[in-house]
């Protein structure tokens, strides 16, 4: 990212944004009026003037939008309808679109290079590094990513296809190949000779890797250190020699998670002989938090990141039947549950009535402690031991919450129905079917990332499935037993 | 946070937790022992072997955990259970504690300091900077932190106060107080001098902050430029002259969101003059955005963060309370629907078994478009023209769904009941409830953010009440008109 790109604070961006929305959407409007004007034999007067503001218009839009920063561009299609983002794309100058496409999100990204062709991609990509070029093609289908990877030049195919290689969510996949290095031998003096060489330094950089004569990891030297210390010293008196560094196999995650704990702004990325091959900056573990954290929310109701807010409706829908089908088919068998009761339920029909809310409150109870122990699993807390205690932990508070809400839905029912057994069953059917909600909370996600799956994913339509079964089935039993 | 603090890879890191753990655990078992024996008249050889074994471990852990990085101090206290944990907390050299409450999640925080005096927890803050101090005393009771306060050197006093004094969520409550600032007419030279006369600069500093005489912001130099650039050029004509900013009075999220668009490392803060107050370095950006992330998703089921993993069992029982006691309250008000079609359901009982499953999986689709419209409003991405677009397509996706599930729901009751009617009012009944569905989910976090709300808590909750009142409601009804 250029220095001199304009950066907007925010409230200025607020403004440009609604500006350009509102350029975009006369701009169609008067599109309109002229494609209809067309169809007739001769143009009115009005149909001229439409044309010459239309053209005016987009003058003026083009030259905003080369105003903006990259990423500002990219919010703007982010928040625009699909028309009126095909319409603003098409207004980007063609050198700085690769620099967008890197800001954009994925189903955006998707929808704005779908219609386009292998070498038009290419061509708009060229100018990107080349592990900002894997990261583009690693999101597109398979076939389309090849079709680019080919038409590019052949030391740009070679980095990226390297890139490519490394498995979605290790750290070589999003590390950056641009990085300076220099060797421990070296004076101050000679390194800064070598800096004021070249006309600029990688984006983000703060620290100068260190390495042997084979390229293996040394240490790094920060250009803090680089200024403060005098020029006549050695590298290696004045370096950090032992630094963070990550393995290209190493997780994101934990890559994340070292960013975060000790303040780091960028790390050297080496290979199994300690080879530095990379490093990390800090804005992609920036990128890479933002990321995870917004898809998660999305993942805990079972939509993929790549549902788009105006993405098409028919595609949304289909993005969601797996899901659907998967809550239909707990749902009837929770209702075979009830119907196993129908008896029952025709002699006490209050029954019918209350059976819901020993449901309900099992599965709120329940997502509750999901929330706790996904928390838990993500920051890495539960060993053995901690699972023992959260484990008990988490039978008490249900004890106690059983208890106390059980004696209030007790005394309500008893109010209503003035029937001292059926507000003694359901008291006792709250309690046992909050021990479930707490049981089944900590078990369901334990037992997913025990099997590889990821926790946040479907814990809770498994956990109200389960509370929802169990509170109607704990409920009825009871009461086929003492009621009738 | 010292460079020469040792900072483990992450599965050294792993490693080492668990031999503390190790460690603490047979230390309490140790301890026990000879806590039973000191109720004897004598110490049995056995026990005076238990003593020496538990103090040469307690060496061994305290230089284990000397040797550690603050932030993995920190991680360890967290994932260790209450009773292990204060014994930890022990074993921490005095002068160290400060570095690792600034790591600390706020629950454990609590538990920590909740049994200090004040003139004990200002002995440890002392060694911190005023905006770490300000930082830790607003997350402790305000009697506390008063108290810590008047304990204060006078200087520090003044700042931490002036931190305090900014609203949480503002850039000035998270601004760091240290920064380097330049004259614009100095030369490059000058400033390579100045530098040098510093020990060391603030933590992560890539830039120095260049203002006028009277302390207003003029521009940014980066250490790149200061090394880039020949020694002999000015300030101003290196540096960059509209660099992002912030005002001490703006949210700290629109500051993270600048971070995370512009890849920047840190950025100036001003006051309402434009002078230079402070500094957003960014590392606390990524606190900001992981603590974000992780309340977020507590906050979706009701918990507050400070619910920690091992508080003490009474305690979480009571954080839960409000949210329990609304959804007993929403639960209640469905149930009392139900109980307005009792006569309808014993004459027809099939219908307490079906009824479920329409509120079910309204509940869920509804949930799906609560989780993208809060994505909507955390990305800014929901206007009025994009908000008219989402709500068409979420009744466009509802009647596809609606019109699909409803008619497999129809069919599979066709089939278990053999009447032709009651499957069509299920299918129908599901259809209404998708579209009931879809309108409360755009709806009720909207109308959360428009009332002031955080549209994140209680969306999920409110929603399902909504969903399922109205899915009993309609299906009851539906059957009532046409079924009996």
């Amino acid at each position: 990212m250029s220095e001199s790109q304009e950066r907007l604070h925010h409230r200025h961006l607020e403004q440009a944004r609604e500006q350009i929305i509102d350029l975009l959407t006369r701009q169609a409007v008067e599109r309109e009026l002229v494609s209809r004007s067309e169809g007739r034999a001769e143009l009115s007067k009005h149909d001229v003037v439409a044309q010459l503001v239309a053209r005016q218009q987009q003058a003026q839009l083009e030259q905003k939008l080369a105003q903006l920063h990259p990423a500002d561009i990219a919010f703007i299609l982010e928040s625009l309808p699909q028309d009126a983002r095909e319409a603003a794309w098409g207004l980007v100058r063609p050198e700085r679109r690769g620099a967008v496409l890197l800001e954009i999100n994925e189903a955006v990204l998707r929808a704005l290079l779908g219609d386009m062709r292998p070498e038009e991609i290419a061509a708009v990509v060229r100018h990107l590094d080349s592990d900002d070029i894997a990261e583009l093609l690693s999101e597109l289908p398979e076939e389309l990513s090849q079709g680019v990877l080919t038409r590019l030049d052949r030391d740009d195919q070679a980095e990226v296809r390297s890139v490519l290689s490394f498995p979605d969510g290790s750290v070589g996949s999003m590390m950056d190949l641009d990085f300076l290095s220099v060797r421990e031998d070296a004076s101050l003096e000679a390194v800064l000779r070598l800096l004021r060489r070249q006309k600029s330094l990688p984006p983000d950089v703060n620290q100068l890797i260190v390495v042997d004569r084979g390229g293996h990891l040394r240490g790094v030297l920060s250009l803090e250190q680089l200024l403060l210390q005098e020029p006549e010293r050695e590298v290696r008196e004045v370096m950090t020699a032992d630094p963070t560094f990550f393995y290209t196999g190493d997780a994101v995650a934990d890559a994340v998670t070292a960013f975060e704990k000790y303040d780091l702004i960028s790390a050297p990325v080496v290979n199994l002989h300690k080879q530095v091959v990379g490093r990390i900056p800090v804005d992609a573990v920036v990128d890479a938090i933002k990321e995870r954290a917004q898809s998660e929310s999305l993942r805990q109701v079972g939509l993929s990141e790549e549902e788009d807010l105006f993405a098409p409706a028919m595609e949304s829908a289909k993005n969601r039947w797996p899901w659907l089908a998967l809550n239909l088919l707990t749902a009837f068998f929770a209702s075979r549950v009830i119907g196993a009761f129908e008896d029952i339920i025709v002699q006490l029909v209050a029954l019918a009535a209350l059976m819901p809310i020993v449901a309900s409150i099992g599965g709120n109870t329940g997502n509750q402690t999901v929330a706790l122990v996904i928390r838990g699993l993500a920051l890495n807390q539960l060993g053995p031991t901690q699972l023992r205690k959260m484990f008990s932990k988490e039978f008490v508070v249900a004890t106690v919450n059983g208890a106390l809400w059980g004696s209030v839905l007790g005394v309500a029912t008893l109010a209503l129905y003035h029937q001292w057994p059926l507000a003694l069953v359901i008291a006792v059917a709250v309690m046992l079917n909050l021990w479930v909600a707490a049981a089944a909370g900590v078990l369901i996600p334990l037992t997913l990332q025990r099997f590889g799956r990821d926790p946040v994913m479907g814990s809770s339509v498994l956990l109200t499935a389960f509370t929802d079964s169990m509170g109607f089935f704990i409920f009825l039993a009871l009461a086929a037993v003492f009621l009738v």
